[in-house]
């Protein structure tokens, strides 16, 4: 009789819950449940209040949902019976956050707040906190804060201050109603738990905790705003565990909506895109990860701390204990493709795919593959959502450039994925350069299962082989791994990472390998891809953010 | 009993034939003939010789064609006899060469050469010539011949010598069995009367030809290459005459083809650009006309001759006898615009726009009629097909900067649209900045009538009142009206340019005048135009050229 564990996998647009088998790493069965409002950009459910641009929500019942829905399916569908699912795992999109009351609700589910917009969750791609994030680093620059070294002299607009701090300036009515604002992963653990046990993961890279030093100093606070000087103690937990470590036990209420045995172990909340990193079946240092998806996330493990510039997070324990743990990203990459994909593609192209009895994305990366590297004589730089690394900068912008009356749609197509393949270049540079090697790539997402022509791109790009892990849900399946760990030997789980990795993480035989002409012809084009983006992303030509913000 | 004039227009698809009443200026009737090859770019028409990119040609058959069903079907509409058509004027693309024979005829049209690419018509936007459009340049700044100057000290791609030079070194063969390389227009009037009557307006602004100076010497010359030393003498017409002047009668045999009286007038051809001008009522300096359709032509008189960088002709007597003639040009304007909506719009879009009953164009300029400047946040460089004015460098591409995840096609449309008007202010500021005034702007082609939205920021761009010539097909129009000064007062014609104004050319009612708040906003976004059109046109990056050349 086997033992089983669930991989709770909290995403953009969906929710997904897959039952993998602990002994084997076999995923049984997986259900998603699609977000009913998705992301909240235009206007809120209600209907009547629009939205900022720049503004990203989201609802937390559709979270909810995936408990109600997903978990009794999956069980269902996998036919195990709940006594014998030993531990559950959670990961969420992250910085994703919402304010809650006393009682853990949240204040967009109260009537006397749902119609303001600042009581909904805001998402990580909430980018309206741009001017508080500058100020932020600004002030903590000019302050001598030890802390913003840790984040690369940058923050983010997308992390958990900023946002905070938004709140506070335009609703200070939500800010004083709030008893705390929670990532949105670690109030789902409460909601499973009833205990609210704060992620180091979270902490540490979005909201300016560090294991020794802990949060930024109430005098820092308050030099942003007098009524932040507190946030820490009055808004926001200071009891901070490790990804792996155990939340507590299932709730009887939660037991009886999901058909989960009572008191099953759940474990503290990790990132999405970190939870994939096990799955991956890297524990080692010298091995980044990349989970490419609409975004991408870049992971490496290191057993030194150095302060990079332009990476926005080093975190003791922050991935795998025992390990610091750095994070860059990419704030848009399958999100440009869908951009181009869903407004771009002329009919004639819809119809001939459809003939061939294809989709468009194969339909386009057809066409696409048969162009050498160069030949569409077009550079674009990847910031249709800004450039979270190595520029932080949300208000950069994307660009084309070598159009001509010739150019073809895939000629687009196939700059966009380069451009992409260069961003995650011009970070893995930024690692090695600061004496943090890497010698391999380590690929997990929706992307590299589907799309061999960018895979070998980025290999081209990168110059370094790819490999991909089997799992098609990395991120869900890490979370399953972590539930494991949660439950323990005794439980017939595992006590450490890496013996969850041996058992229950694998790659793909096929592997991706440079081509030597193509990594030359892209060692030329990344010359003319670095030159662009030091000449709009730093103090070249501001022109981007000047037409953002006229 | 009425008196009439023909007049022919040759433009990049199609041939016209436009019979006009030449004492109100009436169009009785009008025929349009679709070039069969069309632009010939990918394969000749014996589908199995291939061209490299960059080279456009064409098929003198379809010249023919016109001749051949345009001109009896036009009389046919209109009912007018024959002996009432008292002169055919003809306007031509440039610069568009064809090599010939001794009796005239092409050597595309012979078995021997028609398989040999370089034995075709080259259409003006053949591009293939640029490394010698470079080299010629460049050996005659050395030289420090005087020439080079009257062209704004470059030489364009596009002219006649390049061309002939590129002959010359990759088909040496077809050089030699070249009796005259001459232009398409001047062969059409060729064939209409057998005469060659070579148009200063042709020689002046494509053949470095000069009235007082003539063309450059047999020493410059053999500079390019030996064999080109006596290429004047040996493969060029130097009987050049003015716009307007008579080049001979019909002959019998054309009479016969056409259904016109034998001996009618033809007057010496014009550029269709420069045909547009008297049509669009401008005879006098300070008002400068566009003729706006595929691409761009901006055409100014002055009395006065001044050498102005970037602007690649001054001619005498070139456009209108008695003036000065200056011709700028963007090499795209149309074209951008149908590359877009041919290739980036939207399945969905169609659906809409075919619901609403409207055509894509007028479906995505509704759209982008509702943003305010500045809204779309998108900067253009409008290099789709290089540029002409004021960079003149055809290695030269587009550009697209601020896109986002939410840009929408309409977006990147109207920021199109507003590339090119700031393309023609680029020009506008040049020929200002070096002493020659614009008052006003007159505007012809296709575009001013159709699109209201374009014109209006056209108005909001250059800050000048624009105002429309009635005539739809200005050019044809122009060349009716060189045809009725070819017949002169005595046949019922005219002696003056000037007075064939005041008969036969008009205005619209509808003018265009700039729109305060918006001439701001464009001022600042022109700004930022600049920046960027210095940096990647003059030496701030050359990537635009490296990834053509490659």
């Amino acid at each position: 009789m086997g033992k089983y564990s669930l991989g709770l996998d909290f995403g953009t647009l969906d929710g997904r819950a897959v039952l993998v088998d602990v002994r084997t790493g076999e995923e049984l069965a997986t259900t998603v449940y699609t977000y009913t409002d998705g992301v909240i950009d235009e206007v809120l459910p209600d209907s009547k209040t629009k939205l900022d641009p720049d503004w990203a929500l989201q609802n937390p019942a559709d979270y909810l949902g995936v408990l109600k829905c997903a978990i009794p399916e999956v069980l269902k569908k996998s036919n195990v019976s709940p006594k014998d699912i030993i531990g559950i795992g959670v990961d969420f999109t992250s910085c994703t956050i919402l304010p809650i009351d006393k009682q853990g609700t949240p204040l967009c589910m109260k009537d006397k707040w749902k119609s303001n917009p600042h009581s909904w969750v805001k998402l990580w791609k909430h980018h309206a906190a741009e001017p508080y994030a500058n100020r932020l680093k600004d002030i903590a620059l000019k302050r001598q804060e030890k802390f913003i070294h840790r984040y690369g002299d940058k923050i983010s607009s997308e992390w958990m201050l900023p946002k905070i701090w938004q709140v506070l300036e335009e609703a200070p009515e939500i800010y004083e109603a709030t008893d705390r604002f929670i990532e949105a992963g670690d109030w789902l653990v409460l909601q499973l738990t009833g205990k609210e046990r704060r992620s180091s993961c979270n902490a540490g890279y979005k909201a300016i905790w560090d294991k020794k030093e802990g949060y930024p100093s109430p005098e820092f606070f308050a030099a942003l705003h007098p009524r932040l000087k507190n946030v820490v103690e009055e808004k926001l937990s200071t009891d901070i565990y490790p990804s792996g470590s155990k939340a507590g036990g299932l709730t009887p209420q939660m037991a009886r909506l999901t058909g989960l045995k009572e008191n099953t172990p759940v474990a503290v909340e990790i990132i999405d895109a970190h939870s994939a990193v096990p799955a991956t079946t890297v524990t080692q240092p010298g091995k980044m990860v990349l989970t490419m998806g609409t975004s991408t996330c870049h992971m490496l493990l290191s057993k030194e701390q150095k302060f990079i510039p332009g990476i926005p997070g080093v975190v003791e324990d922050g991935i795998l204990p025992g390990f610091f743990g750095y994070e860059a990203g990419q704030a848009a990459v399958g999100d440009i493709f869908d951009w181009f994909v869903s407004n771009y593609v002329p009919v004639s192209y819809e119809k001939e795919a459809q003939k061939l009895g294809i989709n468009i994305y194969r339909f386009l990366e057809e066409k696409a593959s048969k162009l050498k590297p160069g030949e569409n004589e077009i550079i674009a730089l990847d910031w249709w959502n800004g450039n979270r690394s190595i520029l932080n900068n949300a208000d950069l912008s994307g660009l084309l450039l070598g159009l001509t009356l010739n150019t073809k749609p895939e000629d687009i197509y196939r700059a966009l994925i380069e451009a992409t393949a260069f961003g995650t270049r011009m970070i893995m540079e930024t690692f090695v350069n600061n004496g943090l090697p890497i010698d391999e790539l380590y690929a997990c997402g929706g992307m590299p299962h589907k799309d061999k022509m960018l895979m070998q791109i980025y290999a081209d790009v990168t110059g370094r082989e790819i490999k991909i892990a089997s799992s098609r849900q990395a991120s869900a399946l890490g979370a399953a791994m972590f539930g494991a760990l949660a439950a323990g030997s005794e439980a017939g789980g595992y006590d450490s990472i890496e013996e969850a990795v041996i058992h229950m993480a694998s790659l793909e035989k096929k592997t991706y390998i440079p081509i030597p002409e193509n990594v030359e012809v892209y060692n030329q084009l990344f010359t003319e891809y670095r030159k662009l983006h030091d000449y709009f992303g730093r103090e070249g030509n501001q022109i981007m953010e000047r037409l953002k913000r006229r």
